[in-house]
């Protein structure tokens, strides 16, 4: 039985963080470029190393702040990456956190933006390490999402269109969806009020703007869709 | 940016193993008794440190197969524990892990029964550290997992009563159930196949012992009870 802490293997505990954005059309991923050795200039999530004095938690909203600028972000912890030869560098443990934001809504706290980017998540590049199935992992606790909780406040702005939220499925399932039955499915949730504006940037008679009703889209976000028994 | 690894703090990286068990009538944990300092003397989870030389998921089935004798047990990795001051000793993060398991088919397998031993979940004593929220957290889980999946496959024995089925819902729970309603919800869901044998022991008529149907239980799992958009 273990007794003697100094005789145990100490390792360096990693934070990245996966922020997911939505710009009305696309599920996006926020990336930075990595300026050190190894796997300098490849593309990476945003990370950086645990320090003695804060918890998780912290780590990431300081590493997220100081590598993008992106401040009171709410991130939740995703899950814990250890594989042994995970970073060639050296034995290093990392705990993967994820947040959903409205990208428009944050456009202005970026600092860095020559080195943090935007990526459709479709058509994101090659990450280093193990951070593509971090990501994985990321789209598919958010794709399960779609399926127990409502989904969209953090990532669509005030005001949006069914085309809008629709879109937003549509990128997290990596499906197309019907139109008429997505519009039902949706109204049957009873989480939207429909607005008496239009957006009339789309088409000439204009699309109607929704927004979520605060109220019960958090009584569904705290219950989830779930079998009683 | 970070780019100096050596610079960096290294910390210990322990793992908890969070052991439910039922034996038909109780959900219980497995707990041992710490017998070195800090805490020397208090029940805990089943813990130990991270090697060098393995991943989590690994040290997690190692810790647990030499703390109590337990082998073969699938563990779902829970959550990681970062409170700066959690371990008195020595600033220690913690992954925790949890399983599920019919207490009655790993009996012969203990090896440590003066140290290990099964608590009722609801008469289980205070543990060290922050071990309590460690199995808060991991009892919200497995209440949300009674709501999205079905459950008790790897609690039940191989046949079981409807009222023991009950009991393990209740446990989870924490809430007594209406027995008729119970009934109908989980044949609703389709999953038990009804013996023709009877468990004579509960009462002069007997009670019909049931078993679940793998199919469609496995299907159901990997579907989850969801809303399909």
């Amino acid at each position: 039985m273990l007794n003697d802490y100094s005789k145990e293997d100490k390792v360096l505990l990693a934070v990245d963080c996966i922020i997911f954005g939505f710009d009305g059309e696309d599920l996006k991923i926020l990336l930075i470029k990595r300026d050190f050795e190894p796997e300098k200039g490849k593309w990476s999530l945003i990370g950086g190393f645990l320090k003695k004095e804060e918890n998780l938690d912290k780590a990431a909203i300081r590493i997220l702040n100081h590598l993008t600028g992106l401040d009171n972000i709410y991130m939740e912890q995703l899950y814990t990456f250890s594989k042994v030869d995970r970073d060639p560098a050296e034995r290093t443990i990392s705990t993967a956190y994820y947040a959903l934001i409205d990208i428009e809504s944050h456009n202005n706290e970026f600092t860095n933006v020559e080195t943090s980017k935007w990526f459709s998540l479709k058509n994101a590049p090659d990450l280093i390490f193990d951070h593509n199935r971090m990501v994985e992992r990321a789209v598919s606790r958010l794709k399960y999402r779609t399926k127990t909780k409502p989904i969209g406040f953090e990532l669509l702005p005030e005001k949006f269109t069914m085309l809008q939220l629709q879109n937003l499925y549509e990128s997290i399932l990596n499906e197309k969806l019907d139109k008429r039955n997505f519009t039902s499915k949706i109204n049957a949730l009873d989480i939207l009020i429909k607005l008496k504006e239009k957006d009339m940037g789309s088409s000439k008679k204009g699309s109607y703007l929704y927004t979520f009703d605060a109220e019960k889209y958090n009584k569904k976000l705290k219950e989830g869709f779930v079998f009683k028994i």
